[in-house]
């Protein structure tokens, strides 16, 4: 299987990359993780990028803050596709971080989740990766009807509390 | 190779969707494109996200405007990954739409695009069929090639006319 | 009296809810609270509003946050009216909540109320069972008037306490 | 039949709010279209909110722009459901009007829609009347099944346009 | 001296409010300070704003939050000036109460100072009440020097800690 | 009587400002026009400030745009009262000469109107010179009754279209 | 005299980018214009970048829409002063543009002036060369003159017209 | 070498300004630090710009909050290079500051950073000053490449803690 890279722009991001790096390997997604900046060490994470493909890599997935341009930059130097994460900062509350991320140009597209979507990153590279791996998407199946089922599980329990 | 679907919720997105459907065709990427709406067609619109995958679909591609559920909709009834396209409608120009395509709940993402970006939601999708794709990945890395050439012969072309 | 529906798309919304039922209780209208989601649900969410006039509804509230969109797939599912409440979440403050409820295609219209407005909500069903109930009608009109004498009690408080 | 009340604040808002009186007109709801504002006829707006429900209305739709005070300034007056259309005003494109209206304090609910969103109002106001009406929730079941026909007939012609 | 009138939508204003107060009998303006609401007592509110010039009136500001009516409700009733003050409230921090309150129609202007400004809705309405008097003037004039000086002294105990 | 001030802080400005000149005409207030810059004569706007009160001045009124700093340099030269006109210019509408203008510090107040509100800045000058003044307090009292009779007038005209 | 590099990412910036062409050659300030993208052709930015110190420039202007990473990333390869120009693009009015350009990490400023200010841009870096070059300061000097002369022309013109 | 000037608008600024202060200390450059408000010692800030290049200044800084005009108001005075530094303060976040600071009009530049960007600001002064001195460019250049470092470092030890 592919591998999927988690890049974030700095390790204080860390507690947003977390959960991607968890739903990877509940999925058995083989995956590495890397602190690289944009901005910091654009070389760096341009190489990254440009070789990712042949070094196995499927799809990238990149969390920064403010003006967030490590999605974008990883974007520009590969053809995998690519994830940005949005994260929240004060003041803005990652409003800037999310324009930074989805609004790039024609040509270079990143797929951006919700700020802060850590989760739902991943389980959008784990759904890339199923397109051809037909027992990766029957779990990714089973943790649909597991979810819905946690919900109704919910939903009874409420109504047994109202009943009483 | 799995084919790529492409929903509008009106017919009204057709200038924002068309850019995308052509993308697809330049890449030999099958496809299918239609009309369905999450609120005025929601039975259709669930029904064929939930039999997207057995009716060989790799991915699907939805563009909306305003409280635009239409992608998460999609997304809702199936585990294939689904792009995002917030279309641009008066008056707030799209920041309804993207705030409602791209804050998705954990669980069910939604890879999102730029507003009215038609063209990259597109080649997102090729991106994600060329992760096990050789030649689609090829012909990515052709057309980056092609796009850096012709912004190298615009700044030529621009040296000229300066140099006058 | 038609029954009034509280929909919450996660248990996390039982704060802002919660008013809304006590409301709804205070005013003697029969309810029944579900939890139920626009997108981890679906299915059970249409089916409920698909059957709800018939199985003896008049109104529908739904609390979400984030990407909302389950006060507009309720209503696209029934021509009963749907009140939507927009529910507060970090870090956009319930705005990505209150647009994508709010901001809905014409054809299905959702009665959105303030942002974490949940009594709000439920004052607004009762009014609109109150259309055709006179003794609901007073009712309505005796809290107006307890509410009026409340502000005034309070200024008058104020006044003895600025005039020691 | 109760009456529904359209109130504009300035004869400017009545291409907002024609498609509210032409749907209502198509639905038989029986009407009175007025002009009067918050702010110049405060007097007036308000006798008319006091006196609606005993003059037999319903239903009170008010159309509003900028600091759009008239909708919350009728609810004060009534506890009939009064229903706001923010209208989009240069330069801030109604989301001043929007926060004007959606955002009331607890105990004075006014149940907004889209901004600009006349035809909407008008169908949430139908919505209300009919849930102790049969005939009339019949009557909007069937406009909702024309409404689905037209998305599918617009995809059909679609298919036969690509397929050419 | 014409009296200055302090209205607040709800008690939890008073700490908004309460440095108004402070600035107004700092400067021996006459005062009166009410509890009154746009939505909850407007006939109250209304019938204040009316008779406020005859009862010796001549400047009223208005605290409020949300879809802040309060100071163009007053305005409505009186051609006294009126100076509004928003009042941040969570979750959008007050930026629904300045754009209701600033954004009024022409005809009826509302005085609007920045988000929480209660100091400064004072010292407005003292410079409007100094306008023809002359004392009045030179007690506003002595404060701006008092304030200048005190940043200057804050300015050497800086270069003094620094050139330590 | 005092004279009003109208500063306008570019001649693109003139089509804001004129309907404040010609509301200040109708009621007779004396004033002058002038254009000035907070940034490009600083020198001059200052010293016109300083001395406004000597030279007669009751009221001064700024108009500008983008960073709009001309109504605080002004007030941060004087106690009389300034008044706020936020101008809207491309390409973000007013919203930051509307924030620069009204969030001001404590101790330096603007009365801001709405954006582009220049006759309403003329009539908040014309009610803080009407306040010892009762002819102005008549005329203002007038206008109103005109302005209500108007809108009277037109739900009359439109109660006999919509007769037809 | 040290260069200053003109960089837009696309040519349709150059309207932007044209008044700060022309302001730098009435300075007399040496200059190169390209077109360069971050995103499109990163190398070539990067490059240009990292080798722009010891090819005699002595600053650079950058100019992006949409997620504006041009100046971010020449900025990440130099450590010359890189100033950014949002460039406003539909639908988001350059929004996006400047929180993309303002909001860098700690450690690679951006010196970011107002969207689609192109003069401002180029007299910035004048300013920039002229803290070390006596006569380009005295020209700056005498451009403020010129501007506050012309200011006090359009207000003696503005006194005649109005006078008449 | 030429000075630097760190002007904040209140001593309550100064935990913005301290690294700023910090940061021109680590590079040696000589600097005054001084509290100056636009507002309330207009007269000060704008005689200490005036004459700020013949007293050895090369670039000045300015921090400020809400309707913040220091920077502007010091751009006003001088054609030395200003750096504006919006600051943070509730409830808007600083985006208040952030246009009031960047939206300049043309012909008066503020080179902005992001909001509470006091580090960056000092390092943008020091790249200003470098243009011209070859051991601060090489300093700044040396900083870079320990950032870079810094983040490989942590990047190295992230390795090992999931290696582990």
């Amino acid at each position: 299987m592919k591998k999927a890279a988690l890049i974030m722009g700095s390790d204080s991001d860390w507690d947003i990359v977390r959960p991607a790096a968890e739903t990877l390997r509940k999925y058995g997604v083989p995956m590495e993780v890397h602190i690289m900046s944009a901005h910091r060490t654009p070389a760096r994470a341009g190489e990254f990028a440009r070789t990712a493909r042949e070094n196995g890599f499927g799809v990238l997935i990149a969390a920064a803050g403010k003006a967030a341009h490590l999605a974008g930059a990883l974007a520009a130097h590969t053809t995998l596709p690519v994830i940005g994460i949005p994260v929240c900062s004060p003041p803005l509350g990652g409003v800037d971080a999310l324009l930074a991320t989805v609004q790039m140009p024609s040509g270079i597209p990143v797929a951006t989740v919700a700020i802060d979507g850590g989760k739902n990153a991943a389980l959008l590279a784990v759904q890339m990766l199923a397109i051809e791996d037909v027992s990766l998407a029957a779990a990714l199946d089973r943790e649909r009807e597991e979810m819905a089922a946690g919900v109704e599980k919910k939903d009874e329990k409420l109504q047994q509390e109202l009943g009483k």
